[in-house]
C-alpha cells in the first residue's frame, strides 16, 4: 500500500480565530513525518483555479496567534456551482473536474479540508468524485452535533463578553437600556455564552422565540427594583414568539452578518417606545470573526490539525476530527454534515435563567 | 477669610471612561485636608432636583479602574433650559435658581464640575450667579483647546485600535474592503489616532473634506500592488468635498454616536459599487465609551482630580484644569468653552500621512 | 420532610479567578427559591470562629467579572487542627465541634463549599460530624479526576499564554533562551496547556522527568536551525531524571507558589552554562491566581454554582458538581477526593509534541 | 549639494514595544521619497561585521502592533569596547573602524540610530568620525531630560498596571502585603506611573530613599483601618534611606533586570517579619520589555520614525527626534546624552501622594 507523501490543505467560508493554528497543527508534524504540504490558495477557488504554494516550516512559525488564514479565503466557493462571468453576465457552472484535474496535477493523496458545513458538503461531493478527505470542522457558531466544540466560538464569546463588559459600565452610569446584537443566525451559543459570561439580563435567540411583552416587564422590573439600566444580548437570528422581524433596510442582505436595520435595532427601539427608558443600540458584527485566537482556540486548533494529519497518514479519509469531553475523536463526514446543534430551551437556556436571573424574553421555558 | 469646608463634586454629559478615577482623585486628597465630599447625583439634575450623597473614602475605595460614574449622569441635564413635562406636553423652563438654592442649602462652598464644553457653559453660568466652580474638563474626543488632552481619548484610541487589529486579520484574509465607523462628529482625533494606531489605510475625518475618487484610487492602487484588502477609518462626521453625506435612515437622530445608516455605511457602500471589491462595515458606537481606563487614562485622571480638589482649597474658583507638556496647569473657565481643537491637515494629518502612506481621501492635503 | 431553608456559603484555599462567580451563581437562584443565603467570611476559619453575614442580591451584583472571593479565604483552615497560640507556642487543636456548634446555631441546613482536595477532606470530615455538605470543585491545576474542568484553570492558562506571547518578542529580537516558570507542583496542566497556547517550544513538567541533555540539545538544534531563540515553560514542580532540583535559596518554603530561586532560576543557569546562549528567566508565580476570570470560566462558575443550589435543594448532600463533556453532573465527595488527574505522557504530552515540535526533554516519551 | 539616497537603520539596546513601528515609521517614507533602506542587524555588530539586509515596504507590513525588533539588536554593543575573544580570553579591542569602514562599503549617507543614552554615545563618537547620524531615544524608563516621553515606556507601564489589578484581588481576599518588583534602576517613573494606575498604596523609587519603618506603619495602618491587604510597588533600585540593599543572591548580575534575590524579596520579608502580616511578591521582569507596543506607544513610534527620517532627508545631522507637550521637534544629540530625568519628590511625588494617599516609605516627603 502506497503510504501518503503529499497533502494538500484548504480553509474554507468566513474568518475564524484558530484557522492558521489549524495549518500550523497539520503542517508541523507532517514535516515531521517527512511529508509536503500543498497550501492551496482562497479555498476552494485555489482548487479549481490552480493556485497553491508549497508550505515550509518558516511559513507556519509564528502564526499560532495570528487571527485570519495564511492561505486566504474566498467566497467564490462552489466547485460545483461556480459563478462564471460572461458578457457582464453571471452563469453557474460545474467546475468540479477542474478541482480533480489540479488534485491529480498537483499528485496530492488528501486535502486536509478546514471548513463549515458548506464547505463539508463541497467536500463530501468531491471525495465521491475520488478525491480524499479529511475535515477540520469549522464554526464560529458552535453548531455541529458531531463536536463538543469548535475553534473560533470561544474567540467570540470573548470578544461579545468584554464588549458587555464595556457598555455595562455605560449603561449603569446613564441609566441606559443596552441592546447588543451578536453573530446567530440559527443557533444562539454566541448569545448565550457571550451573554452569561457579560452578565446580560435578557438573551434574545433563534431558539426561543420572545414575547415583547416579557421583554418589557423585565426591563421595568428591574428598573422599579432600583436598577435603573438592563443588558440585553440579542442574536442576528432571534425572532418574536408570534410574528416576524421587520427589517427596515430592505436592500440589505440578510446573509451579511453586520446586519443593521435587523433585529437589534428593532429590539431597541421597541423597548424605547413601549417602557419610555433611554435605550442605545451596538452591533458587534465583524469584530467577533478576527484577531487573535484565545489560549482555548489556540489548543483545540493545534490539537485539530495534529489529529487531521494523523487521520490523513492512517489514510481515514473521509472522516472529520471533533472534539469529545476532553477528547480528539473523529466522525465520518458523510454523518456530521446538516446535523446542527442547536441551543435546547430545556436545559441549557434554563440553568441560565437560574443562574443570573436571566429572561430570554418568555413566560416559562 | 472663611475656609472651604465642604465640596460638591458633579459628572455631566456623555460617559467616559477616567470619570470614576477623578471623583477618587478628587475625594481622597479631600478627606485628608478635612472637606466634606457631597456627590451630587446625575449631573446638574441632582443639583436642580437636590439628589446628592456623602462621599466617604469606603466608596471611592476601587474604583480607579471601573468605567463609568458612580455619580451617574443625566440627559435632563440645563438647569437653564429644563424640560418640564405637563399634561404630556414638553414646556423648557429656566431652574437655575433651584440649583442656586441646593447649593445654599447644602452649604457648599465649591461644586467640583466634570464634564464637556456644554457642561463648561452651564458651569459658567451658575458661577455668575453666584456658585463657586472648579472645573475638570471632559471630552473623549480630545477637541479642547485648552488641554492638551483630555482623560477618556487614549481609552477610546485603544478600543479603537484593538477593532482595527481584529479586522485587519479578516480583511487580508478574505480580501476584502473593512470600513470601521467611529466617534467625531467635529473633530476627527479619534480616527486619527485610532487609524494610526491599528495600521488604517484610509482616514477620512470631519477637517478633510474627502474626494470619493482619491478614496477608490487608493483602495484599487493597494489591490493592484497585490494588497488586496484595505482599512478604512471613518470619523462619523467625515463628509465629501463636494456635497454631503445623504443619511439613509432619516428618522435616527444626527446626535446619536451610533448613527447606523451614516457615513461609514455609506462609503463601504460606494467603495464596494466603484471599485467592485467586496467591503463590509462595522459601527463601534458605545463601545468607545465605556470600560475600564487605560493606565495613561487613569494617571491623567487622579492627578486633575487632585489638581481640582488644590484649586478649590485655594479658591482659584472659575478655574479648570488642564494638561500642558507633562504638567497640570489651570485654565480660566470663560476663556476655554467654546475653543475647540481641530486636526490641522497641515502638521498632524500630512504627518501621519507620510509615515505610513495614510491617505485621507485628498489628492494633495 | 423539612425543606432546605437557610444554605451557608464559603470559599476554602488560595485564590482563584471564578470563586465570585460561585458565590453569584449560587445566590441569585437560592433567592429565587426563598433560600436565605449565608456568608461564611475567611473559609473554614469563620465557621470555627462564627463569622459570617447574610447575602442579598445586592451583595453579588457586579461580581461576576472580578477575581477573588467577596467571602474571604484564610490560611488557618482546618478546623481539626486549629493552630492555636498560647504564650508565643502555637498549639495544634481540634475544633471541629466549634464549626458544627456554629452551623447549628445558624440554623444552616447546609453549606456549599466551594475549594480544593484539601477543603474537600475538611468537608468530609465535618459530613460526617453530620453536617450537610455540597462541594464545588476548585482548583487552579486542573488535577482533579472527577471533572473534566476546574474555573480558574482557563484563565491561569490565558495569563501564561499572554506572558509568552510577551517573552516571544524578546527572545526573537535579542536572541535569547526565555524561560518561564508556571505554577504546577504535581500536575503540569497549566505549563502544558500555556505553553501549547503560547507556542512553547520546551515544556517541562512534573510527569515526566527531563534530561538535562535532550533539553540542551534542542536549544542548541533550533539555534542551528536559524532559530536563534527558544522558549521554555517549566512547571515549578518539574525535575530532572537522575537527581533532584537543589533550590538554592533553602529558606523559601517549598510551599510557596512564587518559588524563587527554584526550578526556572536553575533550568536557565544551566541551559546558559551549558549552550553558551544568553538566557532570561521569570517566575509568573501570583499573576496566575487572580484577576477577572475569563468568559470560559464565568460561564462554568456560574454553572456550578447554580448546579450546586439546585443539589442543596433536593438534599443531595455530600456531592460534589463536576463538568463531563458540555454538562454539569454530579459525584460523591467521599469518591472524589484524592483521585488527582495527571498529564498522561502516552496521550496529551504525545499530541502536543507532535502538534508543534514541543520537547519535553525526553527523547522519546 | 547631494540628496540623501541611501539611509541605515539600527536597533540598539535591550528590547523595547516599538521598535518595530520606529521601524516602519522610518521606511515608509523613505521608500516614498526613493530613498533606500538598509537594516542593519543585531545593532552594532552588524555594522562592525558588516550584517544588513535591504529593507522593503512588504519587509514592514503588518510589524505596526509586533513587539521586538526585526533588526534584531544584540550586547555586544560597542565598536569602540568590542570583547574579541581570543584563545578563550576575552580582550576588548577598538573596531570604530570596522564601522566607519561598512558605513562607506554600504554607501550610506546617514544611519538612523534607535536605542537608549548608551546608544547615544556611541552615536555620537562615531558622528565625531565622519558618520552622519539621526537619532531617535529609546529607554523604557522614560528618563531622559530631551523629550516628554518615550516610546516603551506606556506599554511597560500597561503590563504593571495590569499585573496590579491581578494582585488586587487576591491581596484583598486573602488579606495579604503583596510586593510587585518592577523596573527602574536610578529612575522610578514606571513604578510611580504603574502604581498610580495600578492603585498601589506603597510606592518606592530610587529617587527617594524610604524609611522601613514608615513601610511597616502604613501597611498596619490600613489594616487597623479594616483595609486587611496592601499593595506595594518597589522599583528595582529603590534603597532605603540610612543603609543598602543586601542583595541575598549575590552571583546574580547586578545588571540584570529580572533581580531575583533583589529588593523586592527584601522589601516582601521584611514586612512579614515587622508586621505579622501575610506578604507574597512578584518580580515583573521581562513582560515589561515585550508584546505588542499600546496604541500610545505605535503612534509615539510612527511619529519618531516618521520624524527621523524628515531629520535626514534634510540633513539635520547629529540630532535627534523628541516629543514637547504634543509636538516632534528635534534635539542635539551632543546635548542630550548622560542627562536623566529623574522623578522630582517635590512635584510628581507629591501629587501622587495626595491623589491616593500613597506612601514613599518617607514620613514627609
Amino acid at each position: 500500500m502506497q503510504k501518503v507523501k503529499k497533502v494538500g490543505i484548504l480553509t474554507g467560508g468566513g474568518d475564524c480565530p484558530g484557522l492558521n493554528a489549524v495549518i500550523r497543527g497539520v503542517t508541523k508534524p507532517a514535516h515531521d513525518h517527512g511529508l509536503t504540504v500543498l497550501g492551496i490558495l482562497d479555498g476552494f477557488e485555489g482548487l479549481v483555479e490552480g493556485k497553491a504554494m508549497e508550505l515550509y516550516n518558516k511559513d507556519v512559525s509564528g502564526i499560532l496567534a495570528t487571527g485570519g488564514t495564511i492561505l486566504g479565503s474566498s467566497n467564490k466557493g462552489d466547485p460545483f456551482h461556480w459563478p462564471e462571468e460572461n458578457n457582464g453576465k453571471i452563469k453557474i457552472v460545474d467546475r468540479s473536474k477542474d478541482a480533480l484535474k489540479n488534485y491529480q496535477a498537483w499528485d496530492l493523496d488528501v486535502v486536509i479540508t478546514i471548513g463549515g458545513d458548506g464547505t463539508m458538503h463541497i467536500a463530501h461531493q468531491l471525495s465521491q468524485m475520488g478525491m480524499n478527505i479529511v475535515g477540520v470542522p469549522k464554526t464560529i457558531d458552535n453548531d455541529l452535533e458531531a463536536t463538543d466544540q469548535t475553534f473560533g466560538h470561544d474567540s467570540a464569546v470573548y470578544v461579545v463578553s468584554e464588549a458587555l463588559d464595556r457598555l455595562h459600565t455605560t449603561a449603569s452610569s446613564h441609566h441606559r437600556v443596552m441592546v447588543i446584537e451578536v453573530m446567530g443566525r440559527y443557533a444562539g451559543w454566541i448569545a448565550l455564552n457571550g451573554g452569561l459570561a457579560g452578565g446580560a439580563d435578557i438573551i434574545l435567540i433563534p431558539e426561543i422565540p420572545f414575547e415583547w411583552e416579557v421583554v418589557y416587564d423585565k426591563v421595568v422590573q428591574r428598573n422599579m427594583m432600583g436598577k435603573r439600566f438592563s443588558i440585553v444580548c440579542v442574536a442576528e437570528g432571534a425572532k418574536p414568539k408570534n410574528g416576524s422581524i421587520v427589517v427596515k433596510s430592505k436592500d440589505l442582505k440578510r446573509t451579511d452578518p453586520v446586519q443593521l436595520g435587523g433585529v437589534g435595532e428593532l429590539v431597541s427601539k421597541k423597548i424605547a417606545e413601549n417602557t419610555g427608558l433611554e435605550t442605545r443600540f451596538t452591533v458587534l458584527g465583524h469584530l467577533q470573526r478576527g484577531g487573535s485566537p484565545t489560549p482555548f482556540d489556540r489548543i483545540l486548533s493545534t490539537k485539530f490539525g495534529t489529529n487531521a494529519i494523523e487521520l490523513a497518514i492512517k489514510k481515514q479519509f473521509g472522516r472529520m476530527v471533533a472534539l469529545r469531553g476532553s477528547e480528539i475523536k473523529s466522525v465520518r463526514i458523510a454523518d456530521a454534515i446538516s446535523r446542527q446543534k442547536l441551543v435546547k430551551p430545556k436545559d441549557q437556556a434554563v440553568l441560565a435563567a437560574h443562574a443570573v436571573g436571566v429572561s430570554f424574553g418568555t413566560e416559562k421555558l
